[in-house]
């Protein structure tokens, strides 16, 4: 499996560095039939995309995706969908100082020990340029799911450096309110809070960390396959391929830990679970109920703020970025953390139909769904 | 890829139910001419197996792996090393009563709505008992990360319940207090309060959540592929395809959220880096630093505490758990999370070596292993 | 992939050596729900077993079939399915004179070059042994392709050194009478020929190729996918895996160059194709027309002719196999060409159930099925 | 594994319609630090493309390619080379009249049962379009092969319907004799005699079969992985993904058949071997000798001659073709095949290199390469 191919069966490859001409990404194994126009993936493009707040980098990217194949009179013929969007705005200049140096925290030194050799222009191919392909590709997948199975994917930022949500109920969040702020906030009154902490984080040259949560309703159980090939594990594996994370959690996570059991197992009554401590997975298979997963982004390490670094000689350099860099990635990671939920929940859909049939061909005998 | 097996070039494929003949695995793409004898695997399957103390599971694992092909005279020939493990404790008895009902919080409501079909003895697939294969297979991979590399992999509890280990050094480990206690707890002075409090929660019959952190030594630079095969995106999936895995975390993790960009940054010097916030991964990549990674257990949901359930008819049904079960899956889960950042080295050793060749010849100009 | 695993989604992994403790498969990807016992393996091993005429190796295999996993109260679940033969009459001395020597043709220098270590007895990994477990797989394979799609597979020998079959329709094959003669020749008359054939060679110590042609009938028009995943490449991979073989075929195969494409090509009408050059297979994709493979074998390279050879210090050394080998390796290779293309179609069929779903639900619109 | 990709290290996935607005291909897991520019590409696909002589297709590809990632200052960087092709001369008007009725012996009529839609124009991606970025891919592969191992591909058209070589030594092949005419013909001599009967067969409205020969010198012994990975395992499906392609033979292939043991076997001296029926090939793993792969090409189905065909309601109607085809699409085969055949020994160098490291590393003991 190459290693930039993500998925068993719905497989997007991409390609690209963040200043080459073109990023792009192919996309194998598709459902015939699907209707598809460039037109589709404006929106979730727009919602990454940088350049339109004061909050995230001031590159501005117009991300006008080109379909090459695999789409015939606007629909998908199950042959490979290619996707391209070249980068226009891309000023390598901004970039010359840090080709003999390693700033910290950065890929760029671990990419030179692998390869001997990297492209240092605004990160190259470790940029999270990358991502966009991602929620480009996920596009088909979120209407493919949503369309077929009613599966609706959705996601928010659960924290922001140690701010989190005042108000508001993980499990009856308004959607709306989060695409109305730049943050993906779910506590719309937070929202002059939370702009008034990243302009003076930006103007302090500084970073900062934060969490992202995707949830997908509407998920049918049985999806997931054991044992490494489990719906988590492919979740986890996804997320933790996004640029600056550190950490991944399915539904309670880490808050598990210090849970009885009595308290962490989520009652099934007639009319569905009780709770959700599981995030809707069990034993690496869907039960039906939300599937939850939140991540860690970690603050970036491209700074104004100088730092001691090495160049490529192993001597002491002080390392400054003056690129264009977004103060907290996390903000723009929302609709990324939904893509990467999205792919994996339409790849595991596709191999639970290869192994068990069509919903409904395999499981008869289930008195009705139990659905949380 | 098949869902039951792990990694790309050195691949293990596991089978096997709880409480059927045998359970088993094939390693296939092991490198040549490694020594290898049923007597490397005892250390470890007894680090792991239960009815040891009377802190975990009462089931008596012999687990005595004959090795069934793969090794001539001592030596691995490079085909597939198939290990069998037969069952020899298995008391099915114990689990009828579960055959037509699901415990809340156990995989076999997942399985049964996947498959329409499940094996109900002990938990069938969807048991622990699977990952002695996954230590199994992981003595190998130490061996030859060992002698080839000098890599070593060790592992703690972190966490059990809401305990943490009061004095101890992350950076700087006794490896032989950790092994001196049931718990591989790491302040060998808080056992006895371990001890205590485990007492206490098996008689209670309820269960709780443990953190587990493991670590590698002497990993080189340049392991781990961009983007969708990255190191920790691999240690990821690793980590959560283990029973009752819940949350994953490189280096700081989830605390990395509330850090500064200039907090978080590994400073490096011509002596090495000065902090190891990454937990020696970035981009995806190895740096030369511990490799470090924590797991949160989720409390289990086997207890002898009834609760409300629903049987396969979808009535309700009180549900109570008389097998023999860990109140902590924990506590027997660092040998496995070793085992699974073992394999996870092993395969990106060899992926970094078929695309970069053997250390040494691609990165000859770079001026020394700069090591954390 | 691991190189000793076959199938992309009906995963088989087989492991073992010819004169080791025992030989096996892990299946992985089954659907649930199929019956399956340890007598259903019986018949097609004893089809492929040795020791059964003068015509074949006189090594005895009793094969007797333990599955170790993935089967509950006689239904497959879904799970791994581990079989495992134990080698039972393998005698090792046989085999101590050409440790230290290369026969030429044969495997074993190869592997040396590769590994630098080999396991010599009875050819070690590279025995035809192996090929016992793709049978006892595909026996799983032919069960559901019959039970669900009515597909069935057969094969039969279609030339035996330079004799071919005298009198027989390749359209309409009288299957009994190839199962009634231990070559599986489609024209009885000409067995009292064949033995007379096959008596002077084994009595010469030399030994000659042959052809086996595999046909699948019943196979829904729209297996396989293009364009490196085609039903006829993943045939010609499984063929050429099978010890022995030097060429596939597909349909009219290579007796296609001299023909013009007014000649060739199969017309199509409203009854069904006119004809089937191509074997069942158009653009890598099933057309509904029978599936038609044929597979060309070597002689063995184990003669007791002597020859010169080579030892591992290079000197020349002249070189006798005194164990006991098929003087035709092809004769017993029908069952296993028709395990290999069981195989594929089983693996295609899921793939091109998770990508289109199940028959039926992807094209509605065709006025009905064309079949030849 | 996606089925638009191949190689299991260095992955080709290409993508495109013959009539779309680009072909293209993402070459993952290239070694770091080869040079590439476009020119690189310019010498092999102008040995496939259409347009130069009569006796191909009419069509004029420039097959311009462009670079669009991974490559840096001149020199691949280990992160995905994406090459793209615009298509310039895709005149679709051409086939119009086919897009409601079944050409027989085309992919049309499959790829519609699969997907229930398809792109009509030009064979959409069933075209041999689609094998411009094999070739393209393969010169990347090529060069590494050579640079590194001295590892020469060629090939040559072996056989034009009935017509074969008359003077020529398949051990010593005069390339530039082969490159001297537009057949890749070995013996100059019967061009004009190739060029007569092309003319009539172009006249005629027919085409016609042919076989390609791709040879591989200077490859190391020890390539190729037992026992689904086989060296010839994967040439067979390399071959067979290859349009138009019926058959596969490695070395003697087919004529193994009525040899005898002690005729096939190729002896071995300490001055190399003394014969090659292998091919290059023992037990699935190369020798030291060439390697010898031929491949058959049907006549191309789509013919001026009228036929009897199908239209998408099940009715009978007459089918002409009336766009720009190849009368012999073997012809332009050989640079494809060759494609092919490093594209294998490429994926199989890399694997080999992960498992047993690089060459020397795992086989000091040999006391010197037996070569052929």
């Amino acid at each position: 499996m190459s290693s930039n191919s993500f998925g068993q069966l719905f497989t997007v490859t991409t390609f690209g560095e963040s200043h080459g001409p073109a990023i792009g990404c192919v996309v194998d194994g598709c459902p015939p039939g699907i209707a598809l126009a460039v037109e589709d993936f404006e929106h979730d493009l727009a919602r990454r995309a940088t350049g339109k707040t004061r909050h995230t980098s001031a590159r501005r990217e117009a991300d006008a995706v080109e379909i090459l194949s695999g789409v015939f009179e606007g629909l998908t013929t199950g042959t490979p969908i290619a996707l391209l969007i070249r980068n226009t705005d891309a000023r390598s200049k901004d970039y010359g100082n840090i080709a003999q140096q390693f700033r910290p925290g950065h890929a760029d030194y671990a990419y030179w020990q692998k390869y001997g050799i990297r492209d240092p222009r605004g990160g190259g191919r470790s940029s999270a340029r990358e991502t966009t392909m991602r929620v480009a590709a996920a596009v088909i997948a979120k209407k493919w799911l949503n369309d077929r199975f009613g599966v609706r994917v959705h996601g928010y930022l659960s924290q922001l450096g140690d701010i989190v949500p005042a108000r508001f109920d993980s499990a009856a969040i308004d959607w709306d309110a989060v695409e109305s702020n730049p943050f993906f906030w779910p506590d719309a009154a937070q929202v002059p809070e939370l702009e008034t902490y990243m302009d003076a984080l930006r103007k302090s040259g500084d970073s900062v960390g934060a969490r992202v949560t995707a949830v997908a309703d509407g998920v049918p159980p049985g999806w997931g396959e054991p044992v490494y090939g489990k719906l988590d594990g492919d979740l986890a594996a996804a997320m933790m391929s996004i640029n600056a994370v550190k950490g991944v959690e399915i539904g309670a996570g880490f808050a598990s830990i210090p849970q009885k059991g009595s308290q962490h197992r989520d009652l099934m009554t007639p009319q569905g679970f009780a709770s959700n401590h599981a995030g809707g997975v069990l034993g690496g298979i869907s039960t039906g109920q939300q599937i939850v997963v939140s991540t860690a982004f970690k603050p970036t390490s491209s700074l104004r703020l100088p730092a001691e670094g090495l160049d490529t000689d192993g001597n002491t350099v002080e390392v400054i970025t003056t690129g264009r860099h977004d103060p907290c990635v996390g903000i723009r990671a929302t609709p990324i953390c939904e893509a990467m939920l999205a792919l994996v929940l339409m790849d595991q859909a596709l191999r639970h139909r290869a192994q068990c049939g069509d919903v409904g061909t395999v499981t008869p005998r289930i008195p009705g769904r139990i659905d949380g």
